[in-house]
């Protein structure tokens, strides 16, 4: 069985694991990245992290998932902003000439889907679609296990989509943006407006109120699911995936909002697309069994 | 050089062409498609267009084109208003048992996008939305030369997207629905609504009113390329393609509305997007090529 070397390249730390083809780990190692110390340090770095792995050589490939979106042809973020002088730094090709294998690049959400998509829940499905729900929503599209990242890496970048134009304007966001209205931080804003800052420190404090039955709580999530179920509504629409997977924070609290989104989606949607399965993410180590099958769904 | 039998089945008319791998028609048989009479009809009809074709038997597969929803991997139609009697028909199956060779079935508006991706504008490129705006609006993602249908074959069917939820209830389809609010059915409902059933027989005059400053008419022409801005943002979060390209009746009229649709898809997009080109679809038999292109795009 083939092997990869997978790895989750963040700000602060970073894990190199050798993977089997099927997504098991193998072998790992962790630490700090060195993020702020720019490229020549974290290169250093994570070169002798990847020596540590043993029997790196026998791998296949390399896959790097990092924060921020990602020009995946060119090997290179687009935006770095936790990982300063890496924009349009080859991490990629640097990678592939050291180690001797072919090396690729992508953004962290993506890479958590590709996981999830290949050897998770979405095995064996044509087009799946990876939603996470955390601070902010962010997603990905994988189809016949690529993720379709797009011109710019901006595939899936799903926060900015408008669900409703009549909203506040919050950051620099589209005025109803879904990250603005329907994640976690949306819904702690919303839960100290309406409670005070005392008794919200996290979404979860609101749907534990509207579980209680409050009024204003229970208006927060109705909003929150009805936002929400018009994304995947939309989603559909676009490319009608076999499978919606929700990772992310949120997904702690999934029994108290998934079944409001799921009926507020097929209230939007035509009856055709109503089986489509909603199934929370279940990989344990998505950000680095995902950089691992980055070759793999390169066809290495 | 390859070739293909391309079939463009309709409610009252069926071509069928003999197609090269690159596209250009080398021979055509046009009829009556006997829609409302039933499959045994319509298939016996169609299978004797078929042997028309010189030398078929050199085709290396077919491919056909339906309107309305298909399940492409079964090769047969989701919903059959105007070809009654073929909803789950194996239309696909029986062509191919019949002249011993692949045969694929999609929908109409995903086949002339297909051709524009594989052998129009789109040619070469890893990602192309192609939206087709004219009575209602349509669309299809093609990934890697390949249309993304989906689980129901629903993928594209963007027309029931939710652009503003402050609209009125039109009909089936969401309030707010990008169809019941951009597509020329919709511009000429807003313009008989302000000018009369006299004055606008199609979206066409509303557009040339605004052209001659008509003020109500601007209002309608603002809200449409909002609208449509809106439409290609969301797109452009779900895929990021390398291209969109635009077909349908209101290409007719393109240079009054698109630089006000791009202004507004840039207004409602990060900046990295604002380059994606928006082009017109240019070819002339796209319901035939792009038939045609199905086998091709599956591998044949």
């Amino acid at each position: 069985m083939k092997t990869y070397i997978g790895i989750d390249l963040g700000g602060t730390n970073v894990r190199v694991a050798k993977i089997s083809e099927d997504g098991k780990v193998l072998s790992q190692v962790k630490g700090p990245s060195y993020g702020t110390e720019g490229p020549a340090k974290v290169m250093k770095n994570l070169k002798e992290m990847i020596r540590e792995i043993p029997d790196w050589r026998e791998c296949s490939g390399i896959g790097i998932g990092v924060p921020g979106p990602v020009d995946t042809k060119a090997g290179t973020m687009v935006l770095s902003t936790n990982l300063p002088g890496f924009s349009g730094y080859p991490i990629a090709d640097e990678l592939s000439k050291e180690f001797g294998m072919p090396a690729f690049l992508d953004n962290d959400a993506n890479v958590a889907g590709l996981a999830e998509a290949l050897v998770g829940a979405g095995k064996g499905l044509g087009t799946v679609f990876y939603v996470t729900i955390s601070t902010g929503i962010g997603g990905v599209l994988v189809v016949n296990g690529k993720t379709v990242s797009g011109k710019h890496g901006f595939g899936g970048e799903i926060a900015n989509i408008i669900i409703d134009r009549d909203r506040e304007k919050i950051n620099y966001l589209n005025v109803g943006a879904v990250e603005n209205e329907a994640s976690g931080t949306a819904i702690t804003r919303k839960g100290k407006a309406a409670f005070g800052d005392d008794k919200i420190q996290h979404a979860g404090n609101v749907l534990d109120l509207a579980a209680k039955g409050d009024e204003k709580a229970k208006e927060i999530k109705a909003c929150m699911e009805k936002d929400l179920g018009q994304l995947f509504a939309t989603i559909a629409c676009v490319c009608d995936p076999d499978m919606f997977i929700i990772g992310g924070g949120m997904t702690k609290s999934a029994d108290k909002f998934l079944p409001g989104v799921i009926e507020q989606y097929k209230a939007m949607s035509h009856t055709a697309v109503h089986d489509t399965p909603f199934v929370i993410a279940g990989l344990e180590e998505p950000g680095i069994i995902g950089a691992a099958m980055l070759p793999v769904s390169n066809g290495i």
